[in-house]
């Protein structure tokens, strides 16, 4: 299963990617990319040592092979299909068993450099491409916004989780959302509601969002131990003692359940 | 003075750039530019009617003058260069003075259009060759993250504020906005502390600003009254008691007396 979690800036996205990811690698192979060119998923996981973007696999493969990749990106990876193809340091693993690789996108290097539609390009063409075996699972962290979408970065996914939170702002984001994900394609499109305080902020997202006709997947509650985590610099799943973490539990298992059911 | 408003996504820049363009109108002409495609900045204002975008303006003066611009925009706009020669058209105004207009860059309309970079460039170029008066202020929205600095759309401002909260990730995304925004020769950047719990949480940002070599303008406090007037789809300053509110006022203050040192 390929899934993209999505929405405005500043929802969760980073913390339910990160969070799912080290949950689901309890029984599957997990790749968790960063495409956000702003990126914090391995940071936010306890990771702090640089990452070798995918960005910059075409250097890898014309170093490896001699080949120079043409201007089709895709046409180079049909030849390598799988996601173990890909170059053994374009990831870091998170713990011991290896069962959870991280992969970057790519950024911004240098102010003035150009955008990352190069990049965008290419993990687009990855994920179209790849076959996923039935124990693995891919988890993207996307950027904030709507950009990725006019891009179709992830347009191959198979589930699409938009986070809201109570707010106008994060649920205009998640109608733009869903509108564009439909323009290319994407049929499974859900919401998880983050950062809730009280019932009344729930059911006002819940109404928004089934104005907007999106199934909800979940809902975090505010957790202070969520900014904690954020300080301190480690995993949400160093907190046992967090309902943020008990909540994105259920929610891995609400989407395991979705992918059976589909 | 022309100001860009920047940070990770989810910060408060929004917040932060609406309010100070309120409250800087009582005493200038106040043009606020929505930068971030996931455009929100009108809607926090309470203002929900569409606003035609700065990317049409090539159609709408090919629509008033017949000519067709060349590819080049900004060779376009330096006939023009005043910010009160763009087309009543492109701006809608909050209040009844007339004295704060709301702008936007542009967005993606459908899914799978592409990026924004046509959009961008034609912002940059605006910035780039604007003539502000001395009773003007441009205040740009700018998208979260840190791809509008590879693609240099704030590189004319003459201050880039840098929108930080308590927690590591929106702290990374600060230094490498400090960076990015030097690369593209910015000379001032400097910091606002949003969303802070505790004395605690605020020295821990201000350390950390500190180490990245960043002056902080001011420190907003965490306030219900902010998710409340989200909610609620008001500005904020329509809630007078706002903690935040009130060190918006302060911060502006502090722009004003910073710009005029300078």
């Amino acid at each position: 299963m390929k899934i993209a979690v999505t929405g405005k800036g500043g929802v969760g996205k980073t913390t339910l990617a990160g969070t799912l990811a080290v949950i689901l690698s309890e029984k599957y192979k997990v790749y968790a990319i960063d495409a956000d060119p702003d990126m914090n998923l391995a940071g936010s996981l306890g990771i702090h040592q640089s990452i070798t973007p995918i960005s910059k696999m075409k250097d890898l493969i014309k170093e490896r092979t001699g080949a120079e990749p043409g201007s089709s990106f895709g046409e180079v990876f049909k030849m390598n299909p799988t996601i173990s193809d890909l170059p053994e340091s374009l990831s870091t693993d998170y713990g011991p068993e290896g069962n959870l690789k991280i992969l970057v996108m790519g950024t911004v290097d240098k102010g003035g450099d150009g955008c990352v539609c190069p990049a965008s390009v290419m993990l687009k063409a990855i994920l179209r491409n790849l076959i996923i075996k039935k124990d693995e699972m891919v988890i993207l962290d996307m950027e904030a916004g709507i950009e990725h979408l006019g891009r179709r970065t992830a347009e191959a996914v198979d589930v699409m989780i938009i986070v809201a939170e109570p707010g106008l702002k994060s649920l205009e984001t998640a109608s733009r959302i869903k509108k564009l994900a439909t323009d290319i394609g994407i049929q499974n499109v859900v919401a998880v509601i983050n950062k809730v305080s009280s019932d009344r902020e729930e059911e006002f997202v819940e109404e928004k969002l089934g104005e907007i006709g999106l199934d909800i997947l979940g809902s975090i509650p505010r957790d202070d131990l969520v900014v904690k985590a954020d300080m301190e610099g480690h995993p949400l799943v160093n907190y046992p003692n967090s309902v943020a973490l008990q909540s994105v539990v259920k929610i891995a298992e609400n989407l395991l359940n979705q992918g059976a059911s589909n």
